[in-house]
């Protein structure tokens, strides 16, 4: 235990935090439109009701210091929460599967203000290969390994059928990508220092779904 | 605390399990595609790497009855957890914001195939109002109350700019809907009753940043 990295350690923020930091950026940015220059982890804490010792926790792990009775100077709270975040730093991605929702992902222009851009993504239909959508080439999936050589992406996105979640995930991380957005509801399984972020739609449904009926009893 | 409705809470399956029975169910779907008959929770621990007693504990929640040796039937297991998710029985949805995300999630079919069907989307846009998504007709936001009246409707999905996403929940609940899925990074704020399922994709953008990073240090 004696070499335990300490610091990286310290590095890795809560995910709790991390969920809720973006929070406070928007909220931040609400009331930057509202026209006011500074805001306290008190007023925060009220506005979006969470308890303001929480936030003051959650805003320490990023480096900005609030000044007494009024707090932090809004566009500067804002600009370290987008760096921090890592949303004002583009990370290039692809994305495996144009389907439903793999086609409507393409589409969602908003996830460029949040630090990612899809820069290509791959499927085996031939009515979809050569194609673009919003601009992003869509090229067969056997030119993965090949488009990977420009050593510029390290995330993949996606959003395959569950038939195929897995070898594709492997097919993945063979070819360098060192982060999985998992959109679908199969659970992959990666080497140790690969990071999976899974988003199943369809989970948030099922507990949406159990929590509606519960209280409509 | 002697009228707490215990059976009612009895019914409220925690959160973790509801997110982790999906996984379940794509899993036994995809031993059906390969030609298998039954499933034992050992089997779905072993593929999807979570410990069997907590497979087992989580399946406790749905009524369905393993048998000594061989399993679950996987046909009933697929049924029942279907039945169980909400998945089976459509949720009628309004959506509110035809944005970037907006129109994506109305172009995404697949979350009809988890129970939930998108009847109706509202925007003040006039180049939107009026207009169809894949088959979904756009109504200007002045109309919901009125749409409203036909009262089928309890969900509502927010994709609205976060300087809105307060005001347009409020006008949601005062309408009658009773559940809120909320893509937005704004925690908005609803009265007990009303369930609100939070699905940040800018917030899990940001762990996985996060997560990159740290490995890449």
């Amino acid at each position: 235990m004696a070499d335990t990295p300490i610091l990286k350690i310290a590095d890795k923020v809560p995910e709790p935090t991390l969920r809720r930091l973006p929070w406070y950026l928007s909220n931040a940015k609400l009331m930057r439109e509202r026209g006011e220059k500074y805001v306290s982890s008190t007023q925060i804490s009220r506005q979006i009701n969470i308890d303001a010792s929480q936030v003051a926790k959650d805003l320490s792990y990023v480096k900005i210091a609030g000044r007494t009775r009024v707090g932090y100077e809004i566009d500067a709270l804002i600009k370290v929460l987008e760096d921090f975040l890592g949303f004002t730093n583009m990370h290039k991605a692809y994305l495996f599967g144009v389907g439903s929702l793999g086609g409507a992902l393409l589409r969602d222009t908003g996830l460029q203000h949040f630090g990612l851009e899809i820069v290509g993504a791959f499927d085996i239909n031939p009515q979809l290969v050569g194609q673009e959508i919003n601009g992003i080439p869509i090229y067969h999936s056997d030119e993965f390994e090949e488009k990977m050589k420009a050593g510029d992406v390290n995330i993949g996105v996606l959003t395959v059928p569950i038939n195929i979640a897995q070898e594709i995930t492997d097919k993945m991380v063979a070819g360098g990508i060192k982060a999985v957005w998992n959109f679908t509801p199969f659970r992959i399984r990666v080497p140790e220092n690969i990071v999976v972020q899974n988003t199943s739609l369809y989970a948030h449904l099922a507990v949406m779904f159990n929590r509606l009926n519960f209280n409509q009893e």
